[in-house]
């Protein structure tokens, strides 16, 4: 019901008589999701806006979770971020098939392969702390469509680290910058290249960190122009801003 | 210096004898930009991540904007923001030819004609009260290189007003979404959409707003994965954002 | 002592010789509550405004709202929200007639039958993960004598979800709308709707969530005229103003 | 294209030929609104919420509010917020049967005779410094249908002068309790009423109130059960809020 | 060595031969303090203002805490505040006459009778989870030197619970004022009495309460003039303030 | 009706026929306050709490001032605090007799002799730019009945400055500290003397002084116990607290 | 008194018969400073901590700033800082051989040739905007005895300007990093040179800034360790830190 | 790469031939680090700034951290700090050289001898409490090659234990203040020494001290000049600066 176009079409079939008014109403109420009690799954998301419902794991039950999955599989790829190991657990030993990545703490399941688009993702870390929010943003880029690689460790504090990875950064399509602290190398890293830049405030830190609020007003208020930036520690949704940008690029 | 590339090619040629070292020394020391004492106007910019140097208007007096526009001229276009019309008044008794924008306080000169590319920005704003925002960032978009069209005043609390405009919303390859308050818009749009979202949160609002911070945590922590945000009241970095990804995209 | 009516009835009595002095004096202070030591229990309260006395959970300890339950058993029902498995357990084991919601954490005890009131009301939450607010909230309504459903996660990621559901929604009196991450939830139902609309911001979420800061302050700040908005996870308050509302319709 | 009813209704007019496809996408699309450019005015906002456009004035030029009242004089009653004095200066230059409420800061226009409800809205301030915006709410819930007045300077500190006006309070409908400070006014009155209760937090204060902050997070955590809460010196928020619950009530 | 009258009689006796220089300067050195390694013990606070000195439990380990006790017992009362079960279970099994409050989480050793002041202090909470922090007052006020009584449970959200106390009340020399939330009963006592009133906020609450911050602002900006405020949940600083006010008082 | 005591006196003269009921009810209405119109003047607070009612003069025009003082002048003596120079002017150009504070802000009315009390309140300042609060504060202790003398410029910076005057500052009953910045000052003292202290935090300072902000937390967490707060630049209230503690005190 | 040397040899003097007891009292009280009413002027500040007493501008009358000068020319240099141009052209007007830096807004007296230490400051600035406060940084270490130069407009967002510039820093004894918006300078400054580091935050920025807040805590959590942070725009402090510095050196 | 120097003779050598271009391309980027993987040990930092490679514990697993220590061991002395025992206790099985300090949770090794600077740190802590962050800032100065000595539990509330140590106290080169709640110590420290001061904010309190907000902010804005600050808790940073500054001093 949210695009003129759909409705036009079901407007035309119900003049042709090709559908009736309750048809229709049946038509419309039906399209979009399938209702499992506690949640419902929104099938055609991929039709709106190109991602397959994915679980957010915090705050749900293993039980919870493994209703999810159970219902899901059949409509194709499954996605699960914030999973803990114990709800890992559990969805593995009903669905052996699906993959845990301990570090990103990521669920996935693959029910047809994933055909990569032409757009690639480089995710840069500051720290080697910062790699948890990275593995979770390069398995969902993957899930989402599209392969990322991860250049570690290049924190503003040596900056030759970073100058002397430029040539490998600048192939990349897009650009995912991860750091906590003072988030320093979204600055640097923006002021540094012609790509689109998603700056990842992470929660790394302590005392003044203020759970990722220094790095996360540090980034907002770059000096680099056009760095762009999402919620602390939130890898999944880098990817998800990532692979909606890299899929404008065509091989 | 900062590529490896521009490096190698200097390094060649003092090898070769077409250089000599101490040309060498001046020749990375000259080329990135030119220094007219409080100002170093960043020439070379263009080179490295595709944008001119661009003044920010706030903070500096309009007799330094004068003269920052004084040294550029003749380097190509110009865009300065945040531009008070005291200032803008005296750069346009001294160049005519330099246009003011009243709503979006911008100032520019167009140098040599822009050749557009072939991806387009859409800005969507929530009310009326946003519009200064979205013709900062509009203009910006301009000078950046690619068109942009606003779409005004459909926020969240009339949804329909917004649901009718999505044909035309679908059609930019990039959208900018500015809203004040509560930034509702930007979760709404963001589910309805495929195309990269970036949000703008503005300091419209009053009380629990917080000058726009209210805006800035719900953009931040939208449930529509994959909107990113800049700076409250940032339209410039909107659109520089927007026209990194924008510039990705070829006819 | 806290009407005139109240206090001229009594004043007219002691007038009329039909009350002493001292008994004034004692009938003033013995009417409105019970101490039982540590807490004094307002058995009065429903004279005053409507709702029995409530125990909140959180802080105290098994023992004390054992002890609570068995001194206020007899005057009525009773609800107790914030309850931890551990002191339901506690008092179950004393009064097996007790009945605990483990999602929504309130333990409830039905002394005598409620008559609901002829208003309804609607609780309407974002995700799955509200639902423990959206429960709280439920069994709030129903001890306090008004019947409420749950229309659960409708959040504005998938808009249709929400406008699917729109004749569902408009029959209820009143509306209680629970969101966490941005809240945007409550403005668009907001200005969907006539009812009064209440706004529960929860804690669902992380980072620039602000453990529920980003959906109160999104609440507060709404678009949509009219929304008022409780404290965060406050599904009982939201309960207790949403029966103040139903209580005023009539069948 | 809110609701399946009106959607219903136009499906079957398409169906039995009463109306062509072109026509019917064009009834949905002009239904709703009138764009005058920088502004589109809801006109069906009535029919939807029950509340006419209002015009929020703060951050809208004096032109563009008078532009605003231009388009709207026809359509019924205006009501338009936080206005300046030369913006009421400027419309009522033009409009002189418009109404300025110096203290409240609104702006009011009567085009056709208002017939109040039965439900009445009293609203009640805890000092004198409170009264702007229990006038901005006072106007506001005249010009949405219900009568409202005025208890004023009842504040917690002397707490006899508000005990004292308790049979005047409980015969309101709903209850709008504004105040500053620490808010406390609003714990007290939710405390000894049965009403529903609305409360306004003010940026009367200084140092620790940090404009308002202090009253807004004493009334959301308030410890009288069911008071809801809008946004720091929003009168015209409680008014909608108090008279979508005052529509409840009939005679 | 602060007061100059101390320092008079030290030059005086210097001065008189009573006194070598050497001797003089250890006597400075020596009178204020005794060091034992990880804590310097204050002895002599007593003469500077009238309190001994306190153990602040919190952050110090069992057995640091225990040392304390061991070098401290001959020197007269002891008073250890913030102690956890572990650290009184620990002092306990090695002096058998230490008294460990339970509620109030204080350690406290009796090596000489306490002589109670003429003053008394009126300890008031809003409900029942401040009670721990009244605990620590109270303890704390007699460790101190002054008998205080606590009257609990006397929230605003029943206003009568407080006013039927009220002569009670009037006979406290000084009074402390606990409550969480929204704080208000301090600003209704405040206004109610001609007594000092030292408000103590508490971190009952949750959400909008922020671990204490809503009462805390509300109580700083308090209606009620001359209320004065102490750092959340410090019962032992609020009773420190009450006797340095009860010791003004003689009998 | 606040008191019992009050109360019984007046249900005895009911009782024995002194009082008829309606005089009754009259009494408990009269008695208290007089309603001026946008002001509740509350004559009997001297009865209640020791304190004539002040005008806080933050907010309200200069007529309302000026209406207020015309309303009180025989009533006793007025205070008035945070007075502009132009409410000032216009009252007194209508009563020549009232005397205004310029550095306090302050504005007076000695309506009869002042007799002051035992106890004197000692202001202690940090700076020469906290001397606002500081006369604020004095001039308030002396309409409230009680001395005080400032000792100003004392900071912590160059503590000899503060120890050379403790002599002087051990003489007072009760004392205020007032300081900007970090506030210091209040530990410092508090842990030099034994008489009681209470701390203004000023908003004197800039940056991460947050208007006060800093100074405020340093005195809440101070580690000298028994230090009591009260708002940012809270010159009146302090002396309140001041007063009322200084009332304790006989000759 | 503050120090045992001191106070040892007036021991010793009284001891011997050379001062007597008085004069020793005296001695003690006259020593460190002179008291002009509204300001102790601390003429022995040099004694203690190196730096003549300088005057803080920000809050002080003109008069009281002229006063101040009338007082101290004599005692030789001044340095005034945050010095408005009123307060300036009256003192001016007064001692005509009195500098203001309108830039820095620092009012400066020479009464004797400062001697420059052989520690020198490099001050080293993010953008145009910064200079104000690097003015006042670099009149400051000067009249503090330290030669001071600025390094402008090398922010991180065009880094090669920085690494052009590391020859001359790197001859400083010690560097102040002055940035405002995410102050991602002093990071990336720190990672590079082996000289101590004292970063500004300016409030330079908007938005997500917070007035300085974004680069405060970015500095204070800075990846590059060793980097010590003053107030938001101090440029006073950070030159009285980098001089206590720089004085540790020797030619 | 950073220093033009290096550069220039890199130039120099390809110039000569002595090196040919692709050689000196690995030279560049071969010369600063070593890659493990999961980290980039920065082998040359201590030719850039004077520190080894340090790791920071938190945040790494004990694998992590010994896998460092494996790769590190040969390249000199190793310094790691917030290690939790659980890892200490893992490096040490597979190092028993290796040295453990529970207090300050470092883990050290001391592979070649150190060499101490003529440099000394001096380190003051307010409370016993602060012990923690002190022994992190002593290993770690010590590591870094400067002597340090700790001066504990002299808080300002009693500020003669203070100024008795004051000789002791003035003999270090540079000083560490450590101090909790209101952070007052600095303040104190900095206006009686010459020497440079860096404050370390601890997370020493509770309540308004909002995990060492309070003494940060307190010692951002303090009043005496020239004290700097680093993050809260953060002893290794302020050992950091101290050795940095301590460097400058020769014998």
């Amino acid at each position: 019901m949210d695009t003129n176009n759909e409705l036009k079409a079901l407007l035309q079939d119900i003049r042709d008589g090709r559908t009736d008014v309750d048809s229709g109403m049946q038509a419309l109420r039906d399209l979009p999701y399938r209702d499992i009690g506690h949640t419902k799954i929104d099938l055609h998301r991929p039709l709106r806006n190109g991602f397959p419902e994915v679980i957010y794991g915090a705050g749900k039950t293993p039980e919870q979770i493994a209703d999810i999955f159970t219902h899901m599989r059949g409509t194709g790829n499954i996605l699960a971020t914030r999973v803990s190991p114990e709800a890992a657990e559990l969805v593995r030993s009903l669905f052996p098939d699906v993959t845990y990545n301990e570090q990103g703490r990521t669920l996935t399941h693959i029910g047809k392969e994933i055909v990569f688009g032409a757009g690639r993702v480089g995710i840069i870390t500051a720290g080697t702390s910062d790699l948890a929010v990275a593995e979770e943003a390069r398995t969902s880029c993957e899930m989402l469509g599209h392969q990322a690689g991860i250049i570690s460790d290049v924190g503003v504090a040596g900056i030759h680290r970073l100058l002397d990875r430029m040539d490998t950064i600048r192939k990349y399509t897009v650009l995912v910058v991860i750091a906590g602290m003072e988030g320093a190398l979204a600055s640097v890293v923006g002021g540094l290249v012609r790509q689109p830049v998603i700056a990842v405030p992470t929660s790394v830190g302590y005392g003044a960190n203020f759970a990722g609020l220094s790095a996360l007003l540090g980034m907002l208020t770059s000096c680099a122009s056009g760095v762009t930036v999402v919620n602390i520690d939130n890898g999944f949704g880098a990817a998800c801003a990532a692979c909606r940008i890299a899929g404008l690029v065509t091989a």
